[in-house]
């Protein structure tokens, strides 16, 4: 819009009812009301950095937001995962101001890493060289890729000695089936995707069927859009419920999805029952590969 | 868990009731329920896969479940951009079998694009060579990164090119801002992120607050989590009901944020001014960008 218009516009607005035509009222008081909101955020590019640096002290000032801190959090980054798992919880972690976020790969020479949706995400730092005592531990999940990783000795070496020590041990969908592998929620409370939720008893795992579920230091979420409500509990856990309100903000999380068929006992069974099975070679490898890491 | 025990467990359950002690009665029947629901998959990895074969067929049967198409699907992957606004949409994209998912980069080595969350992305094609008759011409948000975007000729030439041939126009976040930008919304109703959604009538589009609008060919999300009831009503749109709600199971799409706190509305006044005022430089410049754009 030219600022000549704006400046007829912002007159028209003033001249109120008596402007000719009811759209050009209508479109007049609407762009006003834009000029009004928009003077909110400066007139010059000083002004708007200033304002924006005076809301940050702003917000150090409300009760109980915990603005800064120093967590080391690690997310694993494997073949064939499904990214989606991973991505939406780091959206979260790295809104945490203060923290270190890990993309996690076994490779050492950082090379991108390719997801069971067909992109890939170049991970930022080795097994070997992640901090060895963490605040978070994090592993998405995924099908083919989750089962070749359980049967990965490396892999699995490195979540059972961080998830040893981390402060939370958690996943996204799948990835309890790693930490499961990895001893990691034995006698615990547990959640994962509901393909596979009942394999979580092979862990010694009480499997829940809830969308995030905390037992102690390990917090598991259900599948792939679960990390998101998953995320922002955790974050409550450790910035309060403050600053994980001012994140779900951030990513205007207040969802509302046109169907109400995101659980298995929300769906069509005879679909449901087709896209369960779907996953049967999935669900088949991460039984055996639980059955023969007990036998070991 | 050991086969010996296994079995030593499942035999316990059939002894049920004169089960020496109740924990050991409980923990025997969910052992045994876990292995009934194990068997529906498959005893051997060939007996899972002819299982999971059938069932791919057995949802090709059910009714509207429009399985396979050949849709050409773009995302703009752009310097520090908010990746989850991609991520989401892409997941539910990538479900669309036969559909082809290109991540476009300006940059034609197709180096890694850093996103403003602090990782990567590897690009799959270059906007040079992105095919130019689209079915869903996609563009996410960002803060600082959009506006660069929105200031860069050759970029905006692809969106507007794109854009004027694709059969579907969309958006999540601020991805509106770079369509208004590219003249695609002009007249439109369209929604953004709430921070910047005032900003839409300066692209002669009428601002909706709604989680998603669909106004002719273009469709809009709001802010960042907003790409997954986005895509849902999009894969509604063009492969059906039936599928959409497939791939919402695969995600076990049914969110449940802990908070109710993720629209400027329902957020803490104090807060949401804040966080609105932290967003004051994006604003100004997608502002002004938005006003040089008309007066050229």
């Amino acid at each position: 819009m030219t600022n000549t218009r704006r400046q007829f516009l912002r007159g028209a607005a003033q001249l109120g009812a008596i402007a000719p035509f009811l759209t050009v009222g209508a479109l007049a008081q609407r762009a006003a009301a834009a000029d009004v909101e928009s003077a909110r955020f400066g007139s010059t590019a000083e002004e708007a950095y200033q304002i924006a640096y005076k809301a940050h002290e702003d917000l150090m000032t409300l009760p109980d937001l915990r603005m800064h801190g120093e967590e080391k959090i690690a997310m694993v980054v494997y073949p064939k995962m499904t990214m989606l798992d991973l991505v939406g919880p780091q959206f979260f972690f790295s809104a945490m101001m203060g923290s270190s976020v890990y993309l996690v790969s076994k490779d050492e020479t950082l090379s991108p890493v390719m997801g069971d949706t067909g992109f890939a995400i170049v991970p930022t730092i080795s097994m070997a060289d992640c901090p060895n005592d963490l605040d978070i531990l994090f592993v998405g999940g995924g099908t083919s890729g989750t089962v070749d990783f359980m049967n990965d000795q490396t892999s699995m070496d490195f979540v059972a000695d961080r998830g040893a020590r981390a402060r939370h041990i958690t996943s996204v969908c799948t990835g309890s089936m790693i930490l499961g592998q990895a001893g990691l929620i034995n006698g615990k409370k547990a959640t994962s995707h509901w393909a596979v939720r009942h394999l979580l008893p092979n862990f010694g795992a009480e499997a829940v069927d809830a969308r995030v579920v905390r037992d102690g230091n390990v917090m598991t979420g259900a599948g792939v859009s679960a990390g998101l409500d998953f995320a922002l509990a955790l974050l409550a856990q450790i910035r309060g419920e403050a600053y994980a309100k001012s994140v779900q903000l951030a990513a205007e999380y207040a969802p509302d999805p046109m169907f109400n068929a995101g659980t298995l006992s929300s769906a069509d069974p005879k679909m449901g029952d087709a896209m369960h099975k779907m996953y049967a070679t999935a669900i088949f490898a991460m039984d055996e590969a639980s059955r023969r890491q007990k036998r070991e």
